[in-house]
């Protein structure tokens, strides 16, 4: 990774989150969500993921698995999983994943909140690589569980907002663990 | 979807691939790879999207699995479930899917195989999806679970590899969700 690559942190939401019904909800942690996003922002070179659960006993089982990869057995039967959950954490609020970059980057971490649904001044993924190239991170790359992050979160807690991703036609109900992977791959890779 | 979009079709193989001790094996099918893939394959306007297993057992798996969605009560519950559903099939192999292709287009499918390892006269991104432009279709994009299709695999079967998804460093070992998720992003959609 280059000097000149963006710092870039990724969080995933459990809560505040809707469910089918538009409830505001904490969902349970997908164990395959953190597999798949530890891999995806060590492939990409992110400098961390947090896991954001309100739930105790959530967060309990998510130490227990990173304890399980980092500390214990897995880490021998698997190497390249260890190596990726490196820089995994799970903690408590998106607040305390912004503290955490910017104690260890020094500089308040810029949110940026994904959607799969249109929101007024949300930026396309040109403009949002152009000013991540332009501007000074550290950039927390928040995306929400279940049926996505709040309109009362996305309206006050991030300071930019990234279009959703579309497809080919009106359909996008993508998982969260293929929605994270195109908009990484659309914000960090250039070569096409 | 315009009438020039190519006619693609995704294949999720889990036989002949590698398992971690780079033993060939039918791996077992796992469902949220399923309900991955079929969402993003008809997010990105995929004709449709064949998990291939030789395992009778596991085959009736994925069926009742489909008719759950397609049929039985999970359509009620989640109409858009349903709807990526309803272009997925199981199949026992690969010549299946070609030949089901086949009867649906009138044409031969193009097979590409995908690997996170290096090949010999691998195409880019940008060549491939030169070719999707230029050549006529249908393709019939493959890709392996576990540790990936097998060399003998590659070599023999398909008319194209394609080369492996780079992040910013050594480290690519994604999960075949969101693999898929950026390869298809990068072929299927150019608007940036």
């Amino acid at each position: 990774m280059g000097a000149d690559s963006p710092a870039v942190y990724l969080a995933l939401l459990h809560y505040p989150v809707y469910n089918k019904e538009r409830e505001v909800v904490a969902t349970a942690v997908t164990n395959l969500d953190l597999h798949d996003l530890a891999r995806l922002a060590f492939t990409y070179g992110c400098r961390g993921f947090f896991v954001v659960t309100p739930l105790k006993l959530q967060a309990k089982l998510v130490q227990r698995l990173l304890d399980h990869w980092l500390i214990g057995r897995g880490g021998e039967f698997n190497p390249t999983r260890k190596e990726a959950f490196s820089r995994t954490r799970v903690v408590e609020t998106l607040e305390a994943a912004r503290a955490a970059v910017a104690a260890e980057t020094g500089r308040p971490a810029r949110i940026v909140a994904t959607s799969a649904r249109e929101h007024r001044g949300a930026l396309s993924f040109g403009e949002l690589r152009a000013r991540m190239a332009a501007e000074e991170g550290p950039w927390l790359i928040s995306f929400g569980t279940g049926w996505g992050l709040t309109e009362e979160f996305i309206t006050d807690v991030p300071e930019l907002i990234l279009e959703p991703i579309a497809g080919k036609g009106d359909y996008n109900h993508l998982s969260v663990r293929a929605a994270a992977a195109i908009v990484l791959d659309r914000l960090l890779v250039q070569a096409r």
